[in-house]
């Protein structure tokens, strides 16, 4: 099965995996609870997360289909931390619909926030065991401090590489490379496969960020269907920034300082922006810097001990992060 | 030791606990998570919650201290509802302290909230294994669903005793009972133990918040330390009240519901409402309530199979509850 089929395939399985134990849930929970954990879980996520634990397992020659139950875990936790993204940035869409927050309110995306968080929790350490739960919470408590680091550093327009993985550690890498271990973990991968999964899943996340960040300001919209220069108003600061800032002198450095400190110049600037990062190679770099995090992902994978189309699997996710358009 | 020195004497031992474990986690994490988790911990609690999971584990004859662990992981979860209670109210003051809401900010609050969420869950996984974390999540996913519950039933003056209970179950009573249990459960207590300390949990718990309520109308400002008349202001449906709109009729019944219909007569008429619930028994009732919830928590005890005094504090700790004046 090609990837395109395979991501289709794979989600429809976790949706149904995960309507039922929502609709098991239906009985003893609050009707409002659910009505929202309905709304905001299927809403047309392509369960990256899950799919990644799933093909975890297999790799490991496991097809026990419990594997299912741990995985949609991932997309728990995940929705989760939208949930409470969306409270923080008071953000109104996503996926092109009124996110939780907006749509039933602060109070509520809180708390069912709160309810998947802990549900997560339970189904991993119910389906892999207290080894499971201590990697996902982990994970968890990674993603909490790196939105602290994130906070912290929001102001700082002298951020160095380290700083930006720091971040994309937290905001991505951690609950990705998380989801690979689980899977490993699941089929019983002895320290060295589970090492070796985790480090792929952490560079598939890194460059998943990177590229997202490079679309943010040369994706095109037709194929996005987001606008750029969101990253540059929020004066986020992603990869092709920090590296022209890093390199650019003089006149060019002085621009860049007085537009990312300028709420308004941040709204009109975009392509003057987007011409300085160029002349620096900014946008040519970060897309090196993620074609080498992709090479360490992929050199960290272990020699398959399940079925070959799995490792095919996995290489051909690593190409598709590279190489999407959108 | 009597139950005030109990008190004492176990919360500084949990404190020095939890002291040393966010000590140990200050190293991996941002300095300003580790001072909000610092600030939120150490002010000033009873820790009630791990002290019953303490006495639960000694009442089955279980003297290992690890349980200090597990308890401290009902603390923490404790805490992160606060931190999350009060981005949803809004709430400045917690203990004459500004809350993390407050002091630190809105995402501040949610965050660290969701880093104690995670780490409680660790912790009950790691100390108390796949069983302990079921019964913990359990209870934390009965708590969110309460409070939708309660986010439901807001605006309903028909309120019954059921209702009541099944809001105060979400907010105290499914936590305190969890507690016992898992210090039952760390013990190895079979079945029949587990949901005899769960119920004596649970009835403690719930006799806790009627008399809480009944504080908030009969209270004694200078042995409180708060004002009366909070619960009014909220139009929160407690028990006494309750009971006596299920009973007045007439001029009273309506005038009890013009009162609690209007923001600013709420304020004003607090000694009016006391009169009119004083009037139907609503404070007397409620009082035999928890006189009734407390009967049922100690029958609900079985044989100590541990040291005696440790059935003398469970027994010390339901007088506590239902008399204690603050």
């Amino acid at each position: 099965m090609d990837l395109k089929h395979l991501i289709i395939h794979e989600a429809a399985r976790i949706d149904q995996v995960m309507r039922e134990d929502i609709d098991r849930l239906a009985d003893d929970l609050d009707p409002l609870l659910i009505e929202i954990l309905n709304y905001g879980l299927f809403s047309g996520g392509k369960r990256i997360r899950p799919l990644l634990t799933i093909l975890s397992a297999r790799f490991f020659g496991d097809s026990n289909t419990d594997v299912y139950h741990l995985a949609s875990a991932l997309e728990y936790l995940h929705t989760a931390t939208l949930f409470h993204d969306d409270v923080i940035d008071s953000g109104d869409e996503r996926r092109g619909e009124a996110t939780v927050y907006k749509r039933f309110g602060l109070s509520e995306a809180v708390l069912a926030g709160d309810f998947l968080h802990a549900h997560s929790m339970a189904m991993v350490g119910h389906y892999g065991g207290e080894a499971a739960l201590s990697v996902f919470c982990q994970a968890t408590r990674g993603m909490v401090d790196g939105e602290f680091s994130q906070l912290r550093n929001a102001r700082n327009l002298n951020q160095s590489e380290a700083d930006y993985f720091s971040v994309v550690m937290g905001k991505t890498a951690l609950l990705i490379g998380a989801a690979c271990e689980l899977g490993a973990l699941f089929a019983g991968a002895d320290e060295h496969g589970r090492a070796g999964l985790r480090t792929y899943g952490i560079n598939l996340g890194c460059a998943f960020q990177i590229v997202d960040d490079l679309l943010d300001y040369l994706g095109d919209t037709r194929k996005t269907g987001k606008a750029v220069g969101n990253d540059l108003m929020e004066a986020k600061m992603t990869l092709p920034l920090i590296y022209a800032l890093q390199r650019a002198d003089g006149a060019d450095r002085s621009r860049l300082l007085e537009i990312l400190s300028d709420d308004r110049a941040r709204q009109e600037c975009f392509q003057q922006v987007s011409g300085l990062i160029d002349k620096y190679h900014g946008f040519e770099d970060a897309g090196e810097k993620a074609k080498q995090v992709i090479g360490e992902a992929i050199a960290a994978l272990p020699e398959s001990a399940g079925d070959h189309s799995v490792q095919r699997s996995f290489l051909a996710l690593s190409d598709y992060v590279l190489n999407r358009e959108k």
